[in-house]
């Protein structure tokens, strides 16, 4: 019996070609794996079949949007995970997602190699390959992007010399991952780093300068989680999705950046993610209002290597399990809820409310009804600066200290 | 020869009839120092008469405004300094600068004793007192509203029994500090952090709704520091100027916020800071292109750490100074232009460019010109993998692990 | 009914003093509470005996041994708690313990007043307070030495007055605190830091110069806990108490040290903890066995952070619970055994096996049976360094690089 | 003109038979560069002669001995460098200072290759490389036991084969690396983890269990760098070399443990390094002693990432440059005496003194000349734990809270 080598397969050109191209190079036969994660655009069915068509043994597709959502989307929520303060990790979330499925359907069909259409100068390569690696390290992997040096453009001429049912004509300038958490675009004109995006760019995001009434909204959290928009109970995945819709109306969630790249470069990256941007914003905010200074402070530090971790490849590493932990941990009182109002590409908080506030009116007001003793704060202060006080003096003593 | 005491002096209600009552509660003589961080309002010659009106037997004004942009400012531009990750420090930069000013005066004078007026409960009081304590030991140091529990209410009376030359009439409902960094607001109704913020709270910023064209703006950084605007030489205190009025007008920089306090307690804050922000935002872009990933990963580090000590009144503190050497070698090479859309209440960086750009576009390119040997990355996806996979591989021996 | 005050009992001189002395300030009944943290010394039944005897309602005694191995030194272990890289938080571990205890007896037997006998200027008034604070926000507290300025000599002189059954004759030079997890001796001329101790300050630890043969011991951890020496299975309480001796008798853990108080000055210090360093030396090498790479170093961070926030006082702080769950994720695969000499006031690691072992003799050995594939190392060093080779050429094209 | 490759020259056998090896390989001609750093053995002539001999065309030896000990040595000390808080970067310090010299001596003689005898699964190779790649990234670079499998088997093969001036008898069983920092065994029988070094591995360090006269010596640090030893001025490679010699004598710096290498995998490294462990611990305490609580706390973190990065090969890399600011500004007052104890094993430190010392006997002292103001301390205390107090308050009322 011959081989099986599952792909990672997208419907698209790329991956659609690689099935016979797979298949040759490895005399293997060639299992097409779809996996929706929200991406939109063609239905599964169609998908599935043309992988039959471009000569796959197998075609499955994968309903993943529920699993996305809650497993992967939401922990970013709670990390208020932004790579480099910016970036939603859109596709960073959706690998090892996908890797997972993957690997379900080697064990189910046989399968000794994976393949994906990686190049070798992104990120995604490192997060398939170190995800496949951790969790089923005997299965082969190839990509041929990367290690056939494999092109578009041969793709193309491949696909029209075996006839292929592939549209080739359809050829977008930009290089685009979507999926529910958010839209990837890079290449093409934007390489030119001091080019602005133009507004063809965009898809999830109406242009934020458009003329419109504000929204308001408000999401109800319970335990770092969104339970309920406007008052209804909504799954992870509505919750998403209706935010997509309501912040992606006023243009909230574009963003423009140059990135590290895991793999030593810099690259020019445009964004959209009105729902992520829209959930972590209300997030962080009542974060704000009930988690502790100190643990607010060390999570912040947490919640960057967290983020770099997921940035990295390393989803599935012993040290973002147990930053999980304590995120975990850390979110048990973060229940409540947060107005926002969405306008004019901003998600602006502008009223918050918990059970579990620690923000006490009786300790912060000025007004009637004070209760923090101010007789303490005099004491407070010395101490406080006592190891400044005595280095400046130690300064001053010796010269060459603080201005 | 009486004690002289050295009083912090606003022209305000509050500290003009601290001057007669902090003679009578000290037996000592008041000088009074106002100085001029860009807070804008009364002439200086019309706050330093009233001092003497009200029996200060000196009063001093002290234009500060470029000491404050270049020696305050431009360092929290290079810290990309945002407490909590939104909060510019607009209050907590200013007060080292004044407590310079004060300590001057002091020594001119012969004043023993510092007084401020600042309240038990806020951060003012340890940012005066700490940094008092760093630069004169030996000063005695009063704060009558906390020290004396002595209110607003009490002024009043006591103004209006002694005749005082003051209005007592306006009162605002919130408590405001202002300076060129930024304007800060809290109290009053804004106690209820489910409350929206109104627009009559906004001084410094026009409504980000409201319809106007775009402006497009070119900042150029010379080392982090802002050198030019479109082209235009300037000063530190000309580029924060002409930003706060030009993303004034576009409703660039409000902030509402719930926030950490140094002693202990949460509070609800509403800030504007156009300037701050635009600045802040250009120069981590720009960051972004011109700082190595490493460096950058440690440095939010670094940044964070700079704003908490800000904060925490800890500006002459041994850490801080460490911190600014680190920044300062950090800052060597960001330098170049970013230009940003100021429109809608949003900075938006839209271009980017730098001779000491790390963004290389031949390695970064998908088009003719790659340069990045695609074939270095199996070895370094599987190495960099190699932790995780045999992690995983124990955990898959042993039970328990990564899922 | 007057008020009841509990008062941290020690059975010493000043806490004996303490009963009457705390009627008398506060017309309150006191009752004793004296907790056994392993201690060692008197009888818990004569110290009860005592606590009457000076005119206590009630005296009661909390054998605490195990709980707090358990329960306070356990968590310590597996935090490689060092405050300052060497300091194994001695007195920090046992406070929050016995303000447990303190709170228990309040609520039994309606106790409305908490005293200790810590003063001003050290670290332990803050653990007290801190964690009454947390548990007990309603209970006031009295520490009469610093509250009251009770000196030793006043006590003394009050205990000759009154008569009370204390003797106050024997007096050591030094302030002890000592208790299952070590012993801290400071004061006397140990303030001079420039003395060296002499060996009469020590007690739980034998001269390391001395003669003696090497003793091997073999410690078996389990996720994190010591469960059984040189094969034998044991308790928390047993394995410290062991180790104890047996580190003890080779003068293991010995430390003379400056550190930095939280209260905001630097104190000398001189500890013993032959248990504690011999155990957290063992876990640190189990742990760089068994924990992957990318954890340990984000640990030591975690580690730093607990080490200071006990240190601190803050044992009852959110920060602190998610730190706890982060460690206890971490140590998951701590197991196994690590064999130790102790000898000469070294306790040095000599060998180590686990089930859940990262280290591969397979992919370590340099001999036969090599399965590390070298040829990838090629490409990982390559991209590893690319960072850095793109920032060599920018600094060298611009000058001010790296040398 | 035919290439010119530049080799890393030990004189031992893998590096004597590289050079036919390498000519023939590359058609290049090979120069031969030996740089001291102190690893003692043969005189530098000898090694000399036996690469021309061996077929180099050019044989240079460099005396680096005292600028690894001021531009490498130093710098570790002022960082407390313990990789894994142990190992103190024994080979990682020393080979970006042969890079710099294999790059002066490729500039010196038309080299375009660099080659060094690392293999593909250590430390070294990464050091080598992209120090090569930071500093010169025209040169290319072959690593004959990386890149062409070159073993030792071969290497023996291929000297009797051809006859060189080689002894191929003298075999150790174990791979040695040594300096004047420090010296590094591993392989052999030690690759088993369980197995406990035995003392013929050692040579820089004697029995710690032999008896002899505890030595006591006290050294002088300026700014961090040790200036004197017992009041003799000494460069800084006099005083590692003195302290190698005296802590040596008493079995000072052995380590033996399991280390995390940047290429994945866990190794078993034996070290001595005594003089490197002496001046660390003295430092450390003088640092105690003289560096403010906020700046130490946060040092550790910034010494932590300063050893990570050299031990990973980035000593050419922009963090490490602002790293190595903040610690020039952290240590500007690190300077004083420490006294210390060498015997058996350990170097205790037994007295500190300095002028610039933050510890304050009159603060600290609980005698006569107390100068602390106890009364502080309430209010301190009060709001040092209000957010924790808050918080259990708050989870007292929700449930599900501290314990």
């Amino acid at each position: 019996m011959s081989e099986r080598v599952v792909l990672a397969y997208s419907g698209g050109l790329d991956t659609s070609v690689a099935i016979p191209y797979l298949a040759e190079q490895t005399g293997a036969e060639v299992i097409a794996v779809a996996v929706d994660v929200g991406q939109g655009g063609e239905d599964l069915g169609a998908i599935r079949q043309r992988a039959l068509d471009c000569g796959a043994v197998e075609a499955e597709v994968v309903d993943a949007r529920d699993e996305f959502a809650a497993e992967y989307c939401l922990p970013a929520i709670r990390a208020n995970a932004l790579y480099m303060d910016r970036y939603p990790l859109v596709s960073a979330l959706s690998r090892p997602l996908i890797v997972k499925h993957l690997v379900a359907a080697a064990r189910a069909h046989g399968g000794t190699i994976v393949s994906h259409g990686c190049t070798g100068k992104g990120n995604d390569q490192v997060r398939f390959e170190v995800g496949l690696n951790a969790l089923a390290p005997d299965l082969k992997i190839i990509a041929p992007a990367r290690d056939f040096a494999w092109s578009r453009d041969k793709a193309i001429a491949f696909a029209e010399e075996r006839g292929l049912p592939i549209d080739v004509s359809a050829r977008s300038p930009y290089s685009i991952d979507q999926n529910l958490w958010g839209r990837a675009v890079e290449t093409g004109f934007l390489e030119d780093i001091w080019n602005a995006p133009v507004e063809g760019l965009y898809s999830y995001t109406a242009d934020p300068a458009q003329e419109r009434d504000a929204d308001e909204v408000v999401i109800t959290f319970d335990a770092g989680v969104p339970v309920a928009i406007d008052g209804e109970t909504v799954t992870p995945y509505q919750a998403i999705l209706e935010l997509n819709r309501r912040a992606g109306d006023h243009g909230v969630g574009r963003l423009d950046m140059v990135e590290d790249r895991l793999v030593g470069i810099k690259s020019r990256e445009v964004y959209e993610a009105p729902g992520a941007i829209a959930l972590i914003t209300a997030h962080q905010e009542l974060e704000a209002v009930t988690v502790e200074r100190d643990l607010a402070r060390f999570k912040k530090s947490v919640d960057q290597r967290w983020g770099e971790l997921v940035y990295d490849g390393l989803w599935f590493s012993p040290l973002k399990e147990s930053l999980d932990a304590f995120i975990d941990d850390a979110q048990r009182h973060v229940s409540g809820e947060v107005r926002m109002t969405l306008h004019g590409g901003r998600a602006t908080v502008t009223g918050r409310r918990s059970e579990a506030s620690l923000y006490d009116f009786g300790m912060a007001t000025y007004d009637t009804g004070d209760t923090f003793d101010q007789s303490l704060a005099k004491g407070f202060v010395q101490l406080w600066g006592l190891p400044s006080r005595m280095a400046a003096a130690r300064d001053a003593r010796l010269g060459g200290g603080a201005q």
